[in-house]
Order: structure tokens, then C-alpha cells, then sequence
């Protein structure tokens, strides 16, 4: 069997299309990370960088570049500096909603301390800008910077909305947007900034990566509520617990009746859960049909996002991006 | 009497020659922090950036600038840029720190929560990117983004030579050169760079920040033991109960006998500290002459400070820059 029919997940088949510069950017990352003089910063970022997430977002930068034949190095910091941007983030994730795990694996805060989050995060980030203005390319750095602004400014909504049942649809997708789309975007974007594209081409790559970052996010959204055929790295119920408001909780309290209303405030806003509450807010959203409702929101998102890519030159790799966002929301089946 | 004669203080004097750019510093620092989605960030920001520090590192670029005649409009966006990452800086220590005041208000982490504070910090750190790329000029980002880098890396470097008395004058300089000679150096080297100095005086713009910068954290570190001839702001012992290793602490332990070296053990290493032991340590600091090295190495790094400025065109701002030089140690007195 080759490797080519052994790879049948489309983000593997992209990882084995982009391996060679998928390589050069892990060792960009490795170099990069090191720091002579404080030796807890490797110890963190290593634990982190090679716990090895899917690199999602690098290989969406290096896909981008690669659609428009791009045959220079930058494609390759931009991709690792895309990373960095991703693993600065979740650093101050892990301290922000005090997680204990990530990927399978004790996070950093739990491991060091949450001081040690702080800063390494902070270094990454610093790292992630150097590694930009290797590229000369001014663009490119209002593009990143512009995304970094967003995703905190998602990241403080997020907190200002959590447990507050006013949070409608226009502020959760406010949120994911910045949690997790403005990044997606900002990666496609770069790659196609970096290779010279169309300015009509660059809007498609960043109305591609929105377009998959929302629908990614209303997936995860998703499937914390259930549904995953598949190990996602966390239980059923987190966000529930959590009391944040995602779109299945929005979609079930817009249809609320008072007393299920009453429900929702206790459980969510108060915070005051008891044994079963998680089964009756499933139960809540089955007959509200909130689930469904998301579900189909997540769809047309994908659909967006394999709209816009139909706005790029043809590639093997355009069909690949295709494959790897019906893959997103086929999660759900 | 006249405004300048009012103006006594050389910090006064600077802000009263810049007072028309740091006009524009200030319009371009409230306009940028300013969040139309997360109501919550200009809270926060307002908090800090309107308590009104010294604003002294954008007044060094703002001086550098001018000092080589620069007339365009760039000067106040890096001094901007400056205060901004000073700013994510202090909310990101007061949270490593676990601060309760900062400019004798309570901190924001104190008021909102740790969560806002490393959130906030990372909405102004990429803010201050953005401002940057304001500027058009890759030159500026690389050294500014390579001075945050240098900074994380110092504070972790502080985080793990924390309460450990193998921490020597190298390493000790090595974090105050990341806590603080960074910005400053960064920020007189960016002001020169936009204004097309020379290499040789950009060199010498940048030794000029980075001994100022030397000179003020030993001076600070120094008046935590005592000596303050004015509010700082902070209480006398601060550090030494926090079992911070400064250059005081490695002078006394450097001299120190057998009993005394079991002493700092006990009161840095393992942090057992009872009543009496601050004024046992000033007894051990004054034998062994550790508070007057500690001022004898500032004076140095001043009189390096006030040698790179001679390199520099002739102009009254840089003399008022060797004046505050002057006034950092001075503070001794």
C-alpha cells in the first residue's frame, strides 16, 4: 500500500502534499523557540510545540502560497510564525480558563506555573514578529498583527459574554471570529499575499479561511454537546460546566419558555449545577431542535468557505483545502 | 514664574520641550486602545495608561528623533508603540507578581481578574504591532519586536533565578536588561532609525538606552533596601520579602561567611523570613559595603549612558538626556 492510499483523511493527504515544506517549517519552529539564556522556555514550548497538534493552520499558509506557485522561503516563516501565534494562544488559554489538560497531555500551568504561561506566551509571540519581519513584507505583518489584536479582543468578549444569557448570535460568532477565524484567515491570507496573488484572489483566501475558521469553531461548539465520532481531546459537557454560551446554548434559550428559561439562569448565569442538569439541557435543545439548527449553521459556513476557494486558480492542493473543510463538518456525522 | 522655570526636575524639562509631540503620543494612544467589540479592554487600559506614569521610554524616542532633526510623523506612532508594550508588560508582571498596587492604584488584576489582565496584555502587545506597521519601516519592527523577545526572556530568566542564590552579577544583568535596558535601548535605537541617523549613532542611541536603562533598574533595585529620597512608590523590603535576588543581595552574598551565607539560605532560598530579618540583611549589606557597590556600578553604567550621548549632533534635547541621566542616580542621594 502506498502512502498516497494509506493517507485517506484530507488533512493527511495535505500534510503529505506540503511534508517537505511542513519539515522546514518544524525546524524553523524548533530553532526558533530555543532561548540561550532562560532553558524554561524550551522545556515549555517543547512540551507544547511537540505534542504535536495537527498544524492546521501552517500548512493552510503553506497550501495558500503554494496554490500561486509561490517559490520562495517566506512561505515558510510565515507558516511557523502562524504557529507560534497559535501556541502563544493557547498558552494564555490554558491560564485564562485554568485547564489541567491539552491535546491528552498536562498543560503548561499545571506543569510549570501559570507565571511561566504568561511569559513564555508572550516570548512566542515576540518570536512570532521577528519571524515576520523576516519576510520584508510589510502587508503581511498589518495582516498578523490585525489578527493577534482580534483574537484577544475575541478572547476578552468571550469572557465579558461567559455565563451572560444576553449573548446572542451576532456576539457568539464575534467571539469564534476571533477565537478561531481571524487566525484561520490571517494564515490563508499571508499565503497568498506572500506569492503575489490578486487582490480579488487574496479576499477569496481570506474569505476561505473565515468562512472554515466559523464552521471549525461551530463544530467544536458542537461537539461538546455530543455527536463526535471520534476522540476530540475533550468531554462531552465542558462548556455546559463551564457555563460559556455557545450556539446550541444561544439557539435552545431563544426558544425557551419561561420555566426552561428559569433553567438557563440557574444553570448557566448563577452556575448552580446539580446531577442530570447537562442531560436536560440536552434534552432542552433536542426539543428545540438547537443542535440541528447548528449543525445546519456549521454546513453553510462550509459551504461559504468551498465558495470562495472556487474564486482560486485550479491546484491539487485548492482540492485538497476543498476535501479538508466538508472533512470539518463531516466530524459531525 | 515662568514655565521653565517651573520645570526643574530633568524629567520635566524633557516632557515640556516634547510636550506639543507627547500631545499627539497620548491622542494616538487613547484612540488605539480603544476596542469597539470588548468594552472591557479601553476599561482596563484606561486604568493603567491613564494613571499617568512617567511616560519616560516614549519620551526617549520622541528625544532621539528630534535630536536628528526628524520632522515626519512616525516619531509619535513608536513612542506610542513604546508605551504600549510597557504597558502589556505591567499587566502581564502584576499577574506574575501577583501585584496589589501599581502607582499607588490597585493593579488591574486586582480589580478585574487575572484572566483581563493577561488578555488585555496580549490585545496591547498587538496593538503596538499594529502601530508599527504604521510606519512602513521593517527596520523598527525587528528591533522592537526582538526587544519583546529579549523582555519575556528576562522575566522568565527573573522567574527561575527567583529565591536561587547561585544567581551572579551576569545573570542578574541579563534580567535587568530584559526587564527594562530593553524597551529603553529599543526606544532611543527606533527613534534615530526613522529619523536616518547613522549607523554609528544609532549604535550610540542604543548604548545610550540600554546603560540608561542599566543605571535606573539598579537604582531601583538598590532603593528598595532604603535611600529613597521621594515616594517610589514602593515599600522598603519589597523585594527582599519576595526573596528577589538584586544586585544588593549578590554583593552581600558574594562577601558572606559561613553563618550568614546559612542566613540568606533561609530567608531567600527557603523564604522563612521572621520579624528582624530585613534589618539583620541591611546589617550584612552595610559590613560588607554591598548597598555602596550596588551605587557604584549605577554611577558607572550612568557615566557609560552620558558617553554614548556625546557621540550624538549637539542639540538641547540631548543634553537634557545626559541631565536625566544624571537625575536617575541621583535619586540616590
Amino acid at each position: 500500500m502506498s502512502l498516497d492510499e494509506k493517507a485517506t483523511k484530507p488533512h493527511d493527504r495535505l500534510a503529505l502534499a506540503l511534508s517537505e515544506d511542513m519539515a522546514a517549517v518544524n525546524a524553523l519552529i524548533r530553532d526558533r523557540m530555543a532561548s540561550e539564556h532562560a532553558p524554561r522556555i524550551p522545556e515549555i514550548t517543547a512540551h507544547l510545540v511537540e505534542a504535536g497538534g495537527k498544524r492546521l493552520r501552517p500548512m493552510l499558509t503553506l497550501a495558500a502560497a503554494r496554490i500561486f506557485g509561490y517559490e520562495g522561503p517566506f512561505h515558510v516563516h510565515l507558516a511557523a510564525t502562524v504557529e507560534f501565534i497559535h501556541t502563544a494562544t493557547l498558552l494564555h488559554d490554558d491560564v485564562v480558563d485554568e485547564s489541567k489538560q491539552r491535546r491528552g497531555r498536562p498543560t503548561a500551568n499545571l506543569l510549570w506555573d501559570n507565571k511561566s504561561s504568561v511569559l513564555v506566551g508572550d516570548y512566542l509571540l515576540a518570536r512570532a514578529f521577528q519571524l515576520m519581519t523576516d519576510t520584508n513584507n510589510i502587508r503581511v505583518l498589518a495582516i498578523l498583527a490585525n489578527a493577534s489584536a482580534v483574537i484577544s479582543e475575541g478572547e476578552v468578549l468571550q469572557l465579558s459574554a461567559a455565563q451572560d444569557l444576553a449573548t446572542d448570535e451576532a456576539i457568539y460568532l464575534q467571539v469564534i471570529r476571533g477565537k478561531t477565524a481571524a487566525l484561520f484567515s490571517a494564515a490563508t491570507e499571508v499565503g497568498g499575499v506572500i506569492a503575489g496573488a490578486s487582490e480579488a484572489q487574496v479576499k477569496a483566501l481570506f474569505e476561505f479561511g473565515d468562512a472554515l475558521g466559523v464552521a471549525f469553531q461551530m463544530v467544536d461548539d458542537l461537539l461538546d454537546y455530543g455527536g463526535a465520532s471520534e476522540t476530540i481531546g475533550k468531554n462531552v459537557g465542558d462548556d455546559f460546566r463551564e457555563g460559556k454560551i455557545t450556539l446550541p446554548v444561544i439557539k435552545a434559550v431563544a426558544a425557551a419558555d419561561a420555566e426552561e428559561r428559569a433553567f438557563w439562569v440557574r444553570v448557566i448565569e448563577k452556575g448552580k449545577q446539580e446531577d442530570g442538569d447537562l442531560e436536560q439541557a440536552l434534552g432542552l435543545m433536542a426539543k428545540h431542535g438547537a443542535l440541528e439548527a447548528t449543525k445546519a449553521a456549521a454546513l453553510e459556513w462550509a459551504a461559504k468557505a468551498k465558495a470562495a476557494l472556487a474564486e482560486l486558480p485550479a491546484h491539487e492542493l485548492r482540492d485538497m483545502l476543498a476535501d479538508l473543510t466538508d472533512y470539518v463538518v463531516a466530524r459531525l456525522r
